[in-house]
C-alpha cells in the first residue's frame, strides 16, 4: 500500500469512533482530510448528528463544505473527542506537530478536549522525535528570539511560503523551526521553549495522547490506546 | 507631593541614566509619559544621540513626535537599557505589569536588554504582590481558558474597552486579569500560568530588573540597586 492509502485506511477507521451526539474536535494535514471526508460520508448517510470544532481555517472549510456543522472552540460547553494527525510519534507517545502551520489551534482543541485520538500512516512512528520542531513565535521581536535560538544550538529557519515571506499562522504569529539532533527529553525540552518570551506554543505534544490509530503497509490497521499513569 | 509629581520627578531622574550612544528601550505608561518628554529634552538641548525602542504603538508615537528616533525591537543589534514602569514591585523586586496592556511587547523589550530600569511612585511599593494580574491570551480558545482559570480560583474578568468589547493587545490578543490574593511566590505561579495553552504571557515579572528609581513623597528620589545571586 502506499503511504496515501495507509492514511486513507486509518483516516476512515478512526472517524467510527465517532458516536452520535459528540462534539469533535477536527484536526488538520492531509490525513485528517480523510477523517474529514468520512465523517462527511457518515453525516450523509447514518444521518450522524455532530457538531464539529476546527483546528484551522482550511479544515473548518472542508468539514462545512461536506455537511458538518462547525462551532468556534470558545461556542462549545466541552469537546469530547478530538481526532488529529501528528508529524512523528514516539514510542514515549510524545509527538511533535505544526507542519502544517496549525499547531497552536491544534494544541488548544487538544487541551480542551476529553480524549485525543491521533491518526497517522506507519513512516510517522520514531522511537525517538528527531525531525524539525516548529515554534509559533509573536511577530515582534522574533528576529531578536531567532539569534536566541541560534545561540543555543538550535539550528533555526524561518518558515517561509512560496513568495519566500514568512508564514502567518491562523493567529498572525511567525513560525520558526528547530533543526534539533534526537530530542531526549521532550517534557523539558517543551518547559524550556514555552518560557522563552515570545513563545506563544511549540510543536511538542507530551501527555496528550489516548489512542494512535496507524494504517500499515500491509493493509491492517493498528490501534495503540496509551497507558496513563 | 501629588502622585502625578512624584512619577514626573521620578521620571526626570530615571532619564539622566541615559548615555549618550545607547539604543535605549521605553516602556509605556504615565510615569514613561515623564521619561520620555525629558528625553526628548535632552535630545533637542544636549544633542543627545539615541535610539529608542518602543514597548507599544502609543509610546512610538509619542517618543517619535519628540524627535526620538525609534526602531523595532528587530531593527536593532541589542538594547543597551530599557526604562519601564510598573503597577506593583515588591520586595523581592518582584513586580506586576499589564494596567495598559502592553506586557507582551514590554517583556520582549525587557528580555532584550542589557540592563532594565523600573521607575515608580512610592504608592507602587509592596510588600507582597497583591493587586489584578493581567493575563494576554490568544483569542480562539479565550471563553474556554477563562473557564479554566475560573475553575482554578483565580477569579478572572476580561479587560473591556470603553464600548464593553475585549481589549486587543498591540499584537491582537484579549487581555484576562486575575484576581488572586496576595501572591507569595511568584515565579512558580508564572511557570504555572506560561504552561497553560492559549497564553501568550501573562504580567508577572521576575529577575527581570536592575535598579529601582522612586519618586517619594517628601521630595526625594530613592534609588534602589537590585542585587544579583
Amino acid at each position: 500500500m502506499t503511504q496515501e492509502q495507509q492514511k486513507m485506511l486509518a483516516g476512515h477507521h478512526a472517524a467510527q469512533f465517532v458516536q452520535d451526539g459528540m462534539v469533535v474536535g477536527i484536526g488538520s494535514g492531509s490525513t485528517i482530510a480523510h477523517v474529514i471526508q468520512a465523517l462527511g460520508e457518515r453525516v450523509a448517510q447514518e444521518n450522524l448528528k455532530i457538531v464539529g470544532v476546527a483546528t484551522s481555517e482550511k479544515t473548518r472549510r472542508n468539514a462545512a463544505q461536506l455537511g458538518i456543522p462547525m462551532y468556534n472552540v470558545d461556542d462549545v460547553d466541552k469537546i469530547d473527542l478530538t481526532i488529529d494527525g501528528a508529524d512523528q510519534i514516539a514510542d514515549d507517545f510524545s509527538a511533535i506537530k505544526g507542519g502544517g502551520a496549525a499547531l497552536l489551534w491544534e494544541k488548544i482543541v487538544a487541551f480542551n478536549s476529553l480524549e485525543n485520538i491521533w491518526v497517522v500512516d506507519a513512516s510517522k512512528r520514531v522511537d525517538k522525535l528527531n525531525q524539525y520542531l516548529p515554534v509559533e513565535v509573536i511577530p515582534y521581536g522574533a528576529n531578536q528570539l531567532f539569534k536566541r535560538f541560534a545561540a543555543e544550538g538550535f539550528q533555526p529557519t524561518w518558515r517561509l511560503d512560496q513568495n519566500g515571506n514568512p508564514v502567518r499562522t491562523d493567529s498572525a504569529n511567525f513560525l520558526i523551526d528547530l533543526h534539533l539532533p534526537e530530542i531526549e527529553q521532550p517534557r523539558a525540552l517543551g518547559d524550556e521553549l514555552i518560557k522563552m518570551v515570545g513563545v506563544v506554543e511549540h510543536g511538542l505534544f507530551t501527555d496528550v495522547v489516548d489512542r494512535v490509530v496507524i494504517g500499515q503497509p500491509d493493509n491492517t490497521v493498528q490501534i495503540l490506546e496509551v497507558p496513563h499513569p
